[in-house]
């Protein structure tokens, strides 16, 4: 089945803060965030573990972390104005949720770019932060071209 | 890419305990039922709404749910012994994800069986966990055939 239909009205009129602003789109894009994530970092760990022994864990992506990469990826006009960490969170992930609603890219896509642009030791929380914002900063730059432009 | 590396450890050694009482499992196979229940419930709500209007919502899923779902499916077994309701739940998680990551479903497989198997007033919140669970039945029942009968 194809979840376009969820999306529907949003299609119909498409605007940056409509869809940027979209609490249930949020809510659908936080558990995407966290699966692509948590695959990502399982993947990323395995690989970069020298007996190659499989590493699985799991892991929410923090407000820091989402707000980092909706700035440098200049998406702010998608949030409202005015918005705090937790607002500017929840837009990264109704962003990351329309467009693959919309089927413009596939969770494995989601989850193969964000493994790529992993770096560094994981093991260190602040290495983490640092190479995760990086990580969701490419995401958002590889699906800017799938949303509206004002 | 193909993530099925990431059990290649439990794959060699195909056991129900190794399998369900997986902790890293049980994380990614969280993020999974709560992505699958989100777009699922937003589905059912969506079709079952009068004027069609999109309805999004997210909802992680509780663990009386995912519990009494692993009983009535029958695959206590998999759980560690003298288990509670939360080791039950998270066997379902790591169930969910052992058959994900081996690819033997995939996630539009997944949001489809629990869409279909939905039913009822899902805004009432007794309504929703009986509903909820006999979904999650019918998924665990759907992938026992995946899993090691021993």
């Amino acid at each position: 089945m194809d979840y376009e239909f969820l999306i529907e009205d949003l299609d119909l009129n498409k605007s940056q803060k409509a869809i940027g602003t979209d609490k249930g789109l949020a809510k659908i894009g936080d558990a995407i965030v966290n699966l692509s994530y948590s695959v990502a970092k399982s993947n990323f760990l395995t690989k970069n573990n020298p007996n190659k022994k499989p590493i699985r864990t799991g892991k929410k992506v923090g407000r820091t972390i989402l707000e980092a990469a909706l700035k440098k990826a200049n998406l702010k006009n998608f949030a409202k104005n005015r918005a705090n960490a937790h607002d500017l969170a929840d837009t990264v992930e109704a962003l990351v949720a329309y467009v693959w609603l919309a089927n413009n890219i596939t969770l494995n896509e989601i989850i193969d770019l964000i493994t790529e642009n992993l770096a560094g030791n994981l093991y260190n929380r602040q290495e983490e932060i640092k190479n995760a914002t990086n990580a969701f900063t490419e995401l958002l730059n590889n699906i800017k071209k799938f949303l509206p432009d004002k």
